[in-house]
């Protein structure tokens, strides 16, 4: 072998939650050489008993010039790591704890401070995802860090690096999860709703909301397209004066079936807002220019 | 011909907004002979060029034995039908009009008192998916009164009969109404993150929103039996708490970009409430009776 590097560097993982446990394991199954830390040093045994190595947190990270973290948050980040920055100079660190842009940023500045390499990371894929068709990895920072590190990166999902910006990755992982948590919302608020009704919330789902859904996805392109254009033509199917006078229903009904009305308020709240701007004409583009917080 | 109904029998449709326009086109092309009213006469001029009568309300209602209204509200169904409900005795009307379930039941004691008998249905479809396959229409109602006229309705797309209770239609289509606004809420919402940062808003839609959202679906069948089941066991991946956690970054970094967090403020308060309520170890569907308004 003449190549510097081996097909499958030593890696380290900080944070062995549901979702470091399942990086660490595509690792594993990728032939790396896995060394793992947790705080709670119990959850690092079922990696051990797969051919994880596992160590205190110092002697975890000298183990390794590729250190990835998962923690809870940002603070458990800095908690964890400010002790024992002086061990992760020279080395990479990738974080993939989720975060803000600014939290994002503030890490790779403290990272410089200290001669780290960095790469903040946004994982979208849930931990039977990751390793699996479908997972990616949003990451930001350190570009030639992540040219250096991408094939071991692509043992949890396709790699895709966003920009040097470190706060990239998180801005498009919290677009992304704003998405997902409006669709969970709406969806638990469907079976709250039926549920109210005695509907069985397993054929609801299959048979009716899902259809639904994915019918209703497809007009995402195009309030996309209308949102690039900036200038919301006329509806020519669904007006914002219209829907607005329908969701009023959907609160009444939530009301009246003796269901929270909370998680559908705000919308109801944009929908009269853009009327009262004089957008009642309009399609469902129309309302993003309306949450900039300057409208 | 033997048979007393004809292939394509008279169809009265009242209100001629973009839904209506779209249910009457396509009776006109199943071969119907169709006679259309809209308060505002000028919006009827399109539909006569294409085949349709045009009529005054009463003459327009006396012209087929199904008249179909499809008007704004429950209030302007009211105040359209409420003078002329003599011209309706004898006859079938189906209420396509957006509503609540009492408003349903409401509609439907009215009809009785007038010898009518009634549909309320609700309509899972924009126009343009009228008449095309994906489009379904649930009914509820006065079931002889489905059977007679199940062939004509199927001219809208699936004629979907739920029940006798004519409060279901409407609660079925609000509870996916519900899920269709989440969706549509956390788009927009991360239509505008991204946007602040000027990335395209197309680009953004088709490689990364439609796919993660497509992905996220395929969890709404665990959420849908976990719900079911009724005691939601102990998260395998994504536990409430590490959500409640996470959260809180799509509402700082809006808040940071410039964007109203306001869409997606209830759900964070509902992760929070779930892990007040020692919920923190469960999954998503541990959310759902938390909706219940005694909870
Ligand atoms: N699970 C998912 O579906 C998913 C998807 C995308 C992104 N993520 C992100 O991935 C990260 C981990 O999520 P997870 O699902 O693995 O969460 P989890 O199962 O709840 O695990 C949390 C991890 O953080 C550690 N931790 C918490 N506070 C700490 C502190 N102050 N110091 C050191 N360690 C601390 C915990 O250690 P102990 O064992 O000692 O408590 C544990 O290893 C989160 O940022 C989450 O947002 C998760
Ligand atoms: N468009 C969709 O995507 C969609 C999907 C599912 C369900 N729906 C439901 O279908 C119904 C119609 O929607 P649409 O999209 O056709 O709305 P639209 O284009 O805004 O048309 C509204 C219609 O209601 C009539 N109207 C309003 N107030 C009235 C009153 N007081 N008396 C008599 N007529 C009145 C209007 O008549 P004028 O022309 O005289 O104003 C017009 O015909 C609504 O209940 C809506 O929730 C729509």
């Amino acid at each position: 072998m003449t190549d510097r590097t081996p097909a499958a560097p030593a890696v380290t993982l900080l944070g062995l939650g549901a979702m470091g446990t399942a990086l660490a394991d595509a690792l594993l199954s990728g032939g790396h050489d896995v060394t793992v830390w947790n705080r709670t040093a119990a959850r690092a045994e079922p990696l051990a008993a797969r051919g994880a190595r596992t160590a205190g947190l110092e002697e975890a990270i000298t183990a390794s010039p590729l250190v990835i973290a998962c923690l809870l948050d940002h603070a458990s980040v800095h908690e964890t790591l400010d002790p024992v920055a002086a061990s992760l100079t020279g080395r990479t660190l990738v974080n993939l704890t989720n975060g803000t842009p600014e939290q994002g940023r503030e890490l790779a500045a403290w990272a410089e401070k200290h001669g780290i390499a960095f790469l903040d990371g946004g994982i979208m894929a849930t931990p039977p995802m990751i390793g699996h068709p479908g997972a990616s990895i949003l990451y930001s920072g350190a570009r030639e860090a992540f040219d250096t590190h991408q094939a071991t990166l692509e043992r949890f999902g396709v790699a895709d690096f966003l920009g040097t910006d470190p706060g990239l990755a998180a801005l498009v992982d919290l677009a992304l999860l704003s998405g997902m948590y409006g669709l969970f919302g709406g969806a638990l608020q469907a079976l709250a709703l039926t549920g109210s009704e005695g509907i069985s919330a397993t054929e609801f789902t299959t048979t009716r909301l899902l259809p639904w859904l994915n019918a209703m996805l497809t007009s995402l392109p195009e309030i996309a397209r209308q949102t690039e254009e900036g200038a919301p033509g006329d509806a020519a199917n669904s007006n914002l004066a219209m829907q607005a006078a329908a969701y009023v229903n959907i609160l009444d009904a939530s009301e009246a079936q003796g269901i929270r009305p909370d998680l559908m308020v705000p919308m109801g709240e944009l929908l009269h807002r853009a009327v009262a701007a004089g957008q009642g004409g309009k399609d469902a583009a129309a309302m993003v220019t309306l949450l900039a917080k300057e409208a």
